[in-house]
């Protein structure tokens, strides 16, 4: 039985297209990865490569990268996050000149999959989408992450601090742990959100009597246009998206460089943070061997970890994590996420042929 | 010029009472007293007495009570928690057998106002409502809550814990401070949904390997009829209104009865911070005299204060003040906040007259 897959008006291009629903096996064949975080979604749409020619294709070649906004439907609710995840992939084909029979196989890493039921809501919903021929893969929105720091290899453990913070980790023979990424309501200090909440919640409690004065207060308040601390109450309310909340973290980070105590507090903390999750997710696998002392990879995601230059907590999380674990080797991705995704796809089609 | 008040449905019951847009000034006047909170709202309809008489009336004779869900604008939005305020006026209004023309004053005292600007615009909104003679009072929901302990008079510390937190005290030359009261995102670890967001957190963090195990995992996942941590996440953000969460906190102080460490530290820690907002409250006000032990009424409020027999919440937090503040003086209110708010409309009318 063929089950014909939807054809919404977002698939309008195909039909406009001189081979309509042809394609099927062939050169034009591709393969879309995407990356749908808290903050923004992006897909890319890359060749399907023959297995033998895949080590002289680096870097990859894009046929078509698409960007977007969050697709974590614990953020922004389930219809749009699927919205937003059908119209890159809509978007990423039609820039490729390609169509839904021409892709082998998609790799969905979004954020917000958190269990088993998760993921079958989203491969079911994947499913209408496109012909049964099409492999999918759903996974957690770290998975493509660690992807894009180890070349498409499930080995090692990553941490992504943007929006949200989660450790996800790896073993050769198919275990997996992982550590956070529960959002906001469960802590995830050290995430984006965490750091920048911590801030709001000192200017109010420095507004209030509860703790001492910061120059957070200024620093907020002048970049956000308000004029008093109970104004930001107002402005947290109107839209708790948690990406908007996350974007203060740069203003932490300068408060801390510029020898504001409280600020620093809170990047220690979110630096503890951090290191707590990879060290449990290097615990639960034994990545580092059984005498603790083996080298491992951890793939260093996110706006957190990035581009501060005085206050560096990237390599603050590393000092940290080394102290128990000194064969830790920080990776620093040369790819998005997205690729990641598409390579994982890559080797999930390479082992199922084996199989 | 006479503008003429609003006229929705939720009005018509007026139109079929016998005196119509009668009434005035007279016998049958009434007062509105209004406490609009996070979990509940809810709206008395008393008989405006003449100063002389009020004393006689022990208890407050009430006409009407009437019941809602969340008026807090930052937890539900503008538009339910005007409905739900609408809403309460009215029926209260229809059931006591009176309309708008009787009512000399309204003392809408709802959580969510925190700044002039939130207090101005329900007072257009109230505005619009009411006939012009009605006299109109917004404030913050913790004010009717310490007049709902002192009788109307706006003196001392009130301290809410329930699903939110906020301490809240008046002098008697009428400056006024608060601490806490900014919701989730800024903290407020001592109310009920603080309380409860930490022990879900405590159970991700036994379950991903960065906490101790806890006796909260089970009570909490089963009470819920959910099989594992993972599909807490799902549940937490399947609907994340604040009193949903706060509901929990039940469970957490059983675990604490039973000897659990954890659920005792988020306790032990919730005392904490309550006591510290009281005493950032009192130590402005300078309530305690400034030899620091007069005695100050505290009044008690909230679903986290109250009926815990084995973990004394309450009495915890009343030691930890009392060691700053010796003179604190607890006071558990006979009435509840909805008649403190009628209270203070009447001692205002009071007031409004003498100036």
């Amino acid at each position: 039985m063929t089950k014909k897959h939807r054809n919404g008006e977002i698939w309008e291009f195909e039909r406009e297209m001189s081979d309509g629903t042809g394609g099927g096996a062939g050169a034009g064949d591709v393969i879309l990865g995407i990356d749908g975080g808290t903050t923004s979604t992006i897909c890319v749409c890359v060749p399907f490569l023959q297995p033998h020619s895949l080590h002289l294709a680096d870097p990859l070649p894009v046929l078509a990268r698409v960007e977007a906004g969050c697709s974590n439907h614990n953020s922004v609710g389930e219809t749009a996050a699927k919205e937003t995840l059908e119209q890159v992939m809509a978007e990423a084909l039609s820039k490729a000149g390609s169509n839904r029979s021409a892709v082998r196989a998609v790799c969905l890493s979004v954020s917000g999959v958190n269990h088993p039921t998760d993921q079958q809501r989203i491969l079911n919903w994947l499913r209408d989408i496109f012909p049964s021929h099409v492999k999918l893969y759903v996974r957690n929105d770290a998975v493509a992450a660690l992807a894009s720091g180890t070349m498409g290899r499930l080995r090692g453990c990553v941490l992504i601090a943007g929006t949200g913070t989660i450790a996800y980790g790896f073993t050769d023979d198919g275990r997996e742990a992982r550590a956070a990424g529960a959002g906001p309501v469960f802590g995830d200090w050290g995430s984006g959100y965490g750091i920048s909440a911590q801030a709001l919640t000192a200017i109010i409690r420095a507004h209030d009597g509860r703790g001492p004065q910061t120059k957070l207060t200024n620093s907020i308040l002048q970049i956000l246009g308000l004029s008093s601390p109970d104004e930001l109450i107002g402005w947290t309310y109107a839209d708790t998206s948690w990406a908007r909340i996350a974007a203060l973290v740069p203003i932490v980070v300068s408060c801390a460089e510029a020898g504001d105590e409280v600020a620093n507090n809170i990047l220690q903390d979110s630096v503890k943070e951090l290191a707590l999750s990879v060290n449990a997710v290097v615990r639960r696998l034994e990545l580092c061997g059984s005498d603790g002392k083996d080298s491992f990879p951890l793939v260093m995601v996110g706006g957190v970890l990035e581009g501060n230059k005085g206050w560096g907590i990237a390599e603050e999380v590393i000092n940290c994590i080394s102290k128990d674990y000194p064969g830790v080797v920080p990776v620093w991705p040369k790819v998005e996420p997205a690729i990641g995704a598409a390579l994982l796809a890559w080797n999930f089609l390479k082992d199922s042929r084996r199989e």
